[in-house]
């Protein structure tokens, strides 16, 4: 059955409005809604930084869970680079992770592969992959790659 | 000019038939056959483990020549989940890295996802996004999924 916030979700009307949707609901820890953005397929998957590879829902949902239980994830993507068919969107985000330290509040930086699909309920994600990154190392790379093109 | 490599890549028929011939290309060490499977676009991204992003064929290129200054990449893809729609591919591998270490040849693993769009020469990739992963979690974890789904 769909809950009310699938159902909000089957009315976004694009990848941005599904990725936006997914950093928020990472915002507030809320799971229903994090799980909204998921296409309905057994083969989804998702790389949390430094962690194996999660297939299907229900893996999903757990590790979500499992990181909720700790409190909310205040990631936010930035560098966004967009390469979209008029069935599927893949977005490479930079996430700033905002943690804290002993030292204060502090900031870390994931790279993300987000990839999105055209599905009967409109755009869904179908993959999620995030590893650690240096701002150093990132910046670097992406204005290299920006001057050469 | 295309060359006559990218002229084969061009006959390759489908996701799986350039996701084998990159896997070659890193075997054979061959960075004119490697590049060749990507896309035609500055947005195409290449994420290796542990690594930062890069954006754009130079910059990925480069990251390629860099390894194979190395030697080449024993990789195999393996336990590959497939997620299609009409003009794009998700492939979710674990790739078996035969590394040669003091006490002999080993295996590392990396779980790679792998991203292919229809472009007019055909299936190419646009994004591998690569992290280190540990056997025994990859294999737990899709397991699990497998049992659930």
């Amino acid at each position: 059955m769909a809950s009310p916030k699938a159902g909000a979700a089957a009315h976004l009307g694009s990848p941005d409005d599904i990725e936006q949707q997914f950093y928020e609901a990472l915002q507030q820890g809320d799971i229903e809604r994090l799980m909204a953005v998921w296409a309905d397929d057994e083969d989804i998957v998702c790389v949390h930084p430094g962690g194996p590879r999660m297939v299907g829902a229900r893996a999903i949902r757990a590790s979500f869970d499992a990181m909720f239980s700790n409190g909310s994830i205040q990631a936010e993507p930035e560098q966004v680079r967009r390469l979209q068919t008029h069935s599927a969107a893949v977005h490479s985000v930079v996430e700033r992770i905002r943690v804290m330290t002993e030292e204060g509040p502090q900031s870390a930086w994931v790279a993300a592969t987000n990839v999105y699909v055209q599905t009967a309920l409109g755009w869904r994600m179908v993959a999620h992959h995030a590893s650690p990154g240096s701002p150093r190392e990132i910046h670097d790379i992406v204005e290299t790659g920006s001057v050469l093109h």
